[in-house]
């Protein structure tokens, strides 16, 4: 059973931060924001806990403090298909408000993940009476179509390779020429999220490696020229570095 | 120079009626409808003609009573990316009022065209102070993230026969076994609006035409047996045939 810590009043200034770097609560009022959190919890997740199935009735939605949750659903041949892989400060199942509030995917922890859980019913009575809230979903709605948009471009007119080089470029720090990263979480997922096999994936970064002179050592990613990259990366796209993506 | 037709009071019924199609203004009050239509106007494109540029100045948002619009942006390489070819009842360009009113993609009519030109400066004064309308316009979010999510699963999770044969599968009439379908736009736009390069798409179409016995003569199809079709072309999907998708 997942261990559920109430916020208590004491921490709301903590977690009034904590909201406020989300696009959802970033200019809502702070009585409102207070509001929200005497109804909401801090939950922990460690690596593959579901923390809510597709279908299940939905009373909470949520926001990412640390880590990473997948959003996915099964196909009829039983494959996983990748929806979304979210970070820090990224809002999920705020929409459910207009689906019936039932869940209309699987969420799992990807990683050890911190969470905070959210009251949907109180989102969806708020909204209706109180414009500036309404505003603040909406403007979370276009940023996240905006990202669809980009996501479906990437998807469509990218290679293999420039696939991976753009996903790594979203992990990087924009200003230092030459850096390591750590991916997120593993090899597979991501493959998974940018629509290939792992085999795919294997041949595409060998290929990457190649044409950027990148190196490879497990989940450990040292890039020796960060303009390289992007050039390889960004030159099907409509985008140039850092877009934002 | 485009012919622009404003709206005349006596035909508010008829353009309420084409209004209350979408999604947007289905269950907007009509003194709201009358006062948008007052500021409206109906514009008729030909095939290929440009409805508005990337970054041009946003002061209008449509709505499509006939015929297709693509968006879409020009890569880094001069090569064409398609974010999305919408049809009648569709609204667009509405969220531009979030994005600084710069329009955020390329607007080209695909067919003849015949759209509702809505102004958008009207839409986001009033949305402020309506919530009824702030609403309307996040259920219309809502779905379109909805189907943005699942044309992403379409793009990472089919092959390129089962993309094609999910295009063919949202223009059949649910209800018959047997049809013939007429392509609304042509083979190349379709093959980039799925992701594809022309020969890739040529290829895809022999093997859907031997997996599930349909026939093609130019943008005419038929479809001796749709429920072959949805079998071959949703295996590997989350959502069986309708899906609404």
């Amino acid at each position: 059973m997942q261990a559920v810590q109430r916020i208590s009043e004491i921490d709301f200034g903590h977690f009034e931060e904590a909201l406020r770097c989300s696009i959802l609560f970033e200019s809502v009022k702070t009585d409102v924001i207070s509001e929200f959190l005497s109804m909401s919890s801090v939950l922990n997740f460690k690596k593959n806990d579901i923390i809510y199935n597709l279908e299940d009735k939905a009373e909470w939605f949520y926001l990412i403090n640390d880590g990473w949750v997948k959003l996915s659903r099964e196909t009829l041949n039983g494959e996983e298909a990748i929806l979304d892989v979210l970070g820090k400060d990224e809002v999920f199942a705020e929409n459910t408000m207009f689906e019936n509030f039932r869940y209309t995917a699987n969420a799992t922890a990807v990683e050890d993940t911190e969470v905070i859980r959210l009251p949907l019913g109180f989102l969806a009575n708020s909204v209706e009476g109180d414009s500036e809230l309404a505003m603040s979903l909406l403007k979370c709605s276009t940023s996240k179509l905006s990202s669809k948009n980009k996501e479906i471009e990437h998807l469509s007119v990218k290679n293999a390779p420039q696939k991976i080089g753009c996903f790594l470029l979203r992990l990087c720090n924009h200003s230092k020429e030459e850096q390591s990263l750590h991916l997120p979480f593993d090899k597979i997922l991501i493959a998974a999220k940018l629509g290939m096999k792992p085999e795919t994936f294997s041949r595409a970064l060998l290929k990457l490696k190649d044409e950027t002179g990148i190196s490879v050592d497990g989940r450990n990613f040292k890039i020796p020229a960060l303009s390289n990259l992007s050039q390889y990366s960004c030159s099907s796209c409509s985008s140039q570095f850092p877009c934002g993506a």
